[in-house]
């Protein structure tokens, strides 16, 4: 068993709310992220794979492939978006580091043929991230 | 002389778009940046001073100092705001990574009391960065 | 379950020295950091806290406190610091990389209302490393 | 018990092929690093050993010994290297990033006099690493 | 007058020989880099252009365009490539760090419609860089 | 003509007190770095030397011996060291960033035989850095 890391960077914007708190209980418990015009970041998501190597390619998976499915699944959704306007998982859902890291389990998960998925790390700065084992 | 670099972050949204474009003509040379809900960075700012070393305190200026000033001109302005709509420079000007630079200069240049603004540095992502010198 | 990570940098100084050990075998067995005088580092602590996603905050728990005890506990006491001669904990223990960060396990442990401390990582250098996950 | 990482750069060149493959299956499967020429990269490698702390020394093993080991084993045969055609263990084995760290593993683990090889982590680039436990 | 940078990566092999010199001296002047195999690393270019801000834009030139241009006058040619061997510019030039940065620098130039070009950063590992500035 | 740069790490420790000053004027002036047991820092020095490619070697100069001198002149002298009581030029020189840059220039500059030393950029954190140029 190796795992395999592949690790790719988008740009988005996002804000803290929840439509259930007072005006103040939202300013108190999320601070500056509570401003409604958002605010962004350099996101970069970590995606490992777990898997035996395949003794013909000496590879767990064809890393291209994974390549793709973050593009397409993950970086087509988020990359350049408003996170709660645009990326409808969002709609009802705070975009909180550690829920965006749980949607892009979601959304890769169910694309890969080879292999198990880990762990995806979702890092909103250097100094902050998650990492989410689907359990 | 010597030069001083101190460097900070912020997180902010912006989009491009310019009016006396056509939407066709804005899509076409802004790409994604033309979302107008627009999307984020973290951004890392680098001042750069350069003065005389003073025999006294063996530096060039208080660099606490350095960094309130960029805390109250610059990350009190920025941070955690939607640029285009929040930053007054940015009503009228797109706020490219040239242009923030531009502005960052300045808010900070006329409030140096010891030395000389040197060089602004803006990182909008670790492989895009702009400098400027003031001329 | 999820893993919240903040990391933050503190600069101290250290030496390494066992009044049991003879001059020569304090030389042999802990080489530079053997010198009395000390040396210091820019360390980076990274603090991972496990927990449930609430869902009324999309978070885990409040980073801000997070920061807050992290600040409170570790960087006021060991930030700027000589760590053998002015943290009480190394008066008899040999500030290692290993031993401070079972320091900071001890530090921070008690003080978290939600969620479960999971594990320190303590930098003494981008090549120098330690885990600790409190057992 | 704590986990104790050292990690180490080495420049290397590689190329994929397996010749049980068509020169089309080759290329297919493999792409760019299919080309015979090699290429390159700078590996870094993370060493971790998991221990307990020695209370004579608060080290869990002498990381100037676990240095000389990594130098000795891995980089003196791998540095500055087409692994191809220099490293005997890939005359028969493909040099990917999994089996380079898998042999890594190998060429450490016997090694180790005091504590337990917990991990390998095998950096081909800052996007894309491997981690090696062993089982 | 602002100066802008895009940066980019591209794995690559070479190694440092001179026909004039004796076996003896190319061991003594290259040293390691003298294997004819070749090694690799990562090498990150730094493309700096320097030009004024279109008011019309904020931009000093649409950087999708410098991307492009870098893709195909260097990472096509360079990328996954032995440069001794594959890239003629390297047939008679030995391709060290400062020479790989001149024949990007001639590489290009003659491609910039806007701007001019100020200077071309190659890293060939993190602790090792040239600068040319065109003269 | 081109400029190589060179960068190596180093631990050390120092503090910052003018015995000119009173204790009061000392604590204001320098804040936390006035503790006299001093604090510590993992320093990285980047040394640039310009000169012309020897067509021979592809090089300006040999970077092995650049390595050298930088071991022999600066990391010998201040590496796991306490700057203020172990350096001699710090016995009367304030060991701040600025202070230190213009001391490893002075140590570096007449034993270069080819080249001319362009500049030492000293990195205190990754977030502060001096670049000293000799005028």
């Amino acid at each position: 068993m190796i795992y395999v890391t592949r690790r790719a960077e988008f740009a988005a914007s996002h804000y803290y709310h929840n439509p259930k708190f007072s005006a103040e209980e939202n300013r108190r418990i999320f601070g500056k992220c509570n401003n409604p015009h958002g605010h962004g970041h350099n996101y970069a998501v970590e995606v490992t794979v777990a898997g035996e190597v395949d003794p013909a390619t000496g590879m767990v998976m064809d890393l291209k492939e994974l390549k793709k499915i973050l593009e397409k699944e993950v970086l087509d959704l988020m990359d350049h978006r408003f996170l709660n306007k645009e990326v409808p998982a969002f709609a009802t859902t705070i975009p909180t580091t550690e829920n965006i890291a749980i949607e892009i389990w979601k959304l890769i998960a169910p694309k890969l043929r080879i292999g198990k998925l880990h762990r995806i790390r979702l890092y909103e700065t250097p100094d902050l991230f998650v990492d989410y084992l689907g359990e």
